[in-house]
């Protein structure tokens, strides 16, 4: 039995990386991908990368056919999938959604941060924040999966044993994060232009980046209580790939081993977070096209600093990997059905 | 005495390297800097790197205040200088296009690789090619010079010695050319995001290239007959930097020494033009912000090919700094005033 | 059943590749590793990515215990498989060599292009050339297989079918190529280094490359006379990718259509070989990490030029991928197996 | 009057770079530059750059000519230059080190981290620690300047304004550093290859760099007393830029406009360190091939933290530039002399 599956707005990255790694998915079976702009083009005119792979050509959203499905996944923008997410809802098909119109429970702080009204707030309470890491049961059962974005992945997965044993100052939590150029999407804009991206590096969003605040209020629900983290993004000049450098004040002594055991304890069943050993520093590279995060805990001398490296591939762990984890979880299949892949390094 | 400088279409990468190039030129003074989409930003606004430089603000358009300049460059999208060049060429301006508009003499021939009807056909006559190293005594005394493209100075500064000393197979002439994304310019586009052409090589435009025409048509002037010429060109996953590899047949038995003397003879006075020692390859990094060609020139053994390698800085030789050079060689100025530079190695 | 497998030479970007791929092949058994400087070192110190996938410790070269392999692949720079092939040879043992050693069967052509005395010339005659597109049943049977280098896969793939049609003319073929970083290998060096190769594009062997003689010697068989062949190959500032830009003069008026026609079904029951649609150009991007060669053929107007590009991961179907591929064919295996992913696009 | 200028180590990236801001030095005569290794070559050959700028031969090390300069820089390797610096010194000439061997008072914790014995302990006093934003007086008077790194440079130029003024917890700064791969030297290895390197992202030292004793010592005289720094530096795949995130607490209620003061007013006579308006986000591209530092002050909302960001050229400021701004420094002339350049953007 396989499942089907529908896909609207499949003309951005997180789009052709859904295909890629679903055209090898041994469940899945694709039906429909949607896109106003590209309707009637086949899916290797834009992405010949799947030729002999995906026999499939984009259409006009129809959410009848869509309802039809197993599981849609919505690829889009955000402010895009919460308009057509109530008839998906009512006909029962069960959705994942990539972009960011459900990770946040709080619908006022969310329409601060995304400069418009929500328009469903009454389904935000039904959607799981789909990091299995922390969700895995709820996101069997959810209907509606909302993914994380990829900085909040790599900085949770980062987090969570610390703040869950209860280690680390809560109150001040830096992140320092980098990603590559992909995560900013595939839509014409002069700030992509390699010309103004290649051969340079910058911060951005210094003063406030919307993956902020559903780390804060994921990581908070994880505490108990609210969290205060420092977050600031930059732009790598690499096409995909994203690093995340965390610094927490240990709250007591702990030595170096207790911590590469907590981290190895709290990860020891998980497949997709793999802890290096002691000393190592994780590279993007390892995990380029693959669904997992490495980390690695350093600790300075004199120091009641703890700092954790983290690494994904924005584009899979940090989102269309991730999504398809999550169904995986979803339709009970084990969880790393078709994302065994091996990281393309070089 | 200063050159009083007028710019339109300064948002560009020809835009912004000419106000680099400009600000350190002991006799340019730069009055004005046309956008309409920029219109009262400062320069350092869009171009950080020009602050403590540059005290300037984009306006709009006002070709009577251009028309008081000594000498307007164009660094507009090609189809655009034409619509105003008339009214500057009336009042005794002096215009430096570094756009298509005026690259051709057929305008028929224009017309249908730039798709559109030529708005002023009667000043194409009074245009001079400006590449100095062919017509330097023309544009000294030009109105209207008309820079070539990025390709066509890269090629023909590789085959003019060939040409001229009839040495080789003029109909039977292929160049392989590779340019870095800047060439495509600074406009919101999908394909020219980094994550589009980071970290990949393809060629583009394989059955013809808008550069191909002017460059048969200025050598056919050379060799007194019309040349055949196979042009390739490629794009190169990095920021700045053009390579062109050009073939061709030698028609008469010629030792490695002799044509390595004839491009070193052809070349001696050309302050801009670098024949490498025998061996050797030319790296686009080594004339990285400066207006320099580097040629090298090899033989394959048992072979009557003769292979020439070309590079330049497509923004700087083959744009800003070329119309800077045409400037001073306009003003009677030394040559290289102001483009004195040391390349930007690594 | 699986194929019991030792890799000579494992520390290489061919060597890690071998074990990328043969990580996911369903019939490969790793038994093997060798590096002298590595010895005792688990293959995920090295490379982080094979975590989770490969299980195995660089060990020390016997000969003896890799006899006792089905196969083994040798990922060792020239002029090194050939003093221990003897020895495996003798034993039986079927051998996939990636290196240069074997294939030129002109020794003395062999010797004077890599400067050294062959250790065992007696074996060059038994080696097959393992293009499987050309010598796909040789291969079959062959015990000891020769993969051709990164170069000449493009080339010729690209060359084959004009030359095999006899539509072009063989006496005067052109091929600019070009390749990402990887392809010269994992060594210590300062013209590798990113601060030297980043950011810059150059040709490189301009007078006469080591991927010559082989890509003549075969393209001659295939003629039955021999060829005459320009190649420049050039280095572009990525990683992965390779592409050869292809110029042929036809010998023969040829319509566009009739040379697409005699691409798609030279190569129609071809797993590897990808014509795309008229009027493509392919991206290197589009076959990372996969066994596909993209090709696109044009034709310049008014001109007897035919124009071929074709792209490749050099690692993959240029060097590790075409091996496995010859391993399937040696051991009758459908030739996709493990070979089936889709590129990394991206 | 011409400052005869001698370059001890001149192959590496800083040797090329001083080469290449010296040749537009007017007060600067180039008279010596050795290479053991490369003896006799021309610097052209290696540096193609510098062709028609520089015409000089690296010689192996003469002591006593080197002595008859007026300067003498450094660019060599750490625990090199000490092995030479007192024969100078007692020469009377004046010394530059860009190298590490006089930048750290407390020899016991140079030795500690540079893993070998210092060779001339007792010049170690005597050397001026070369920021010129922190020491210009002594500098000017100095026989040895030690330069600041790179790292220290881009970090200390962020963090002076705050820790001089007392507004931020000194037991609590954090930076986050990147940097280009040229910061790693110019010499064989396979870590710097662009196959290791290029398309990925990490951290590196996380546990501790050698940067970071100099900047603790040279802060803690700031702030006379031992202030407390955790500090990570990450590789970028990019040539040149480096980019520093500083984190820091602020003691006391600051409004963003105050800090924007604080730093504008510290650097306001400063010609090489530009603080740009508030909101910035500076590019290290914007600095490409100068000797500037842009910084860029943030206060995320609800927050006590203070974020700093700070950009300089990894081989200007963070080195080759810095020595030429403190020679300017040493002899009386004005401090931009030949740093006058505008960055190469894009």
């Amino acid at each position: 039995m396989k499942i089907k599956i529908g896909i609207v707005g499949g003309t951005g990255y997180t789009g052709v990386e859904l295909l890629r790694l679903l055209a090898k998915h041994p469940q899945a079976q694709l039906d429909i991908i949607t896109s106003r702009g590209e309707a009637g083009k086949h899916v290797t005119e834009l992405f010949p990368n799947l030729r002999g792979h995906v026999d499939l050509r984009f259409s006009n959203p129809d959410y009848d056919a869509l309802s039809a499905c197993d599981v849609v996944f919505f690829a889009t923008p955000h402010a895009t999938a919460m308009y057509s997410m109530a008839k998906l809802i009512e006909a029962g098909t069960r959705v994942i959604d990539l972009s960011a119109d459900f990770r946040i429970k709080d619908v006022k702080l969310w329409e601060q941060w995304y400069n418009v009204e929500h328009a469903c707030p009454e389904l935000i309470d039904m959607a799981v924040y789909g990091l299995a890491e922390l969700n895995r049961k709820q996101i069997a059962q959810a209907q509606l999966v909302a993914c994380p974005g990829c900085y909040p992945t790599a900085m949770q997965l980062g987090l969570l044993p610390l703040i869950e044993a209860g280690v680390v100052d809560t109150q001040d939590l830096i992140v320092d994060a980098k990603s590559g150029v992909s995560g900013a999407g595939r839509k014409a804009s002069v700030a992509g232009l390699m010309g103004e991206t290649g051969e340079s590096f910058k911060a951005y969003a210094a003063s406030g980046h919307r993956h902020l605040p559903e780390t804060i209020e994921s990581l908070s629900r994880v505490a108990q209580h609210q969290v205060q983290l420092t977050f600031v993004p930059h732009l790598v000049p690499m096409v995909r790939g994203m690093e995340a450098t965390i610094f927490a004040n240990l709250t007591q002594q702990q030595k170096n081993q207790s911590l590469q055991d907590l981290f190895e304890q709290r990860y020891k069943d998980e497949p997709f977070v793999d802890v290096l050993p002691q000393g190592s520093h994780p590279e993007t590279r390892s995990v380029r096209g693959v669904n997992t995060c490495q980390l690695a805990i350093h600790q300075p001398k004199n120091s009641s600093k703890v700092i954790v490296l983290s690494v994904i591939d924005n584009l899979v762990k940090g989102a269309s990997g991730q999504a398809i984890q999550n169904m995986n979880i979803m339709f009970d299949l084990p969880e790393t059905t078709g994302l065994d892949g091996v990281g393309l390094l070089p």
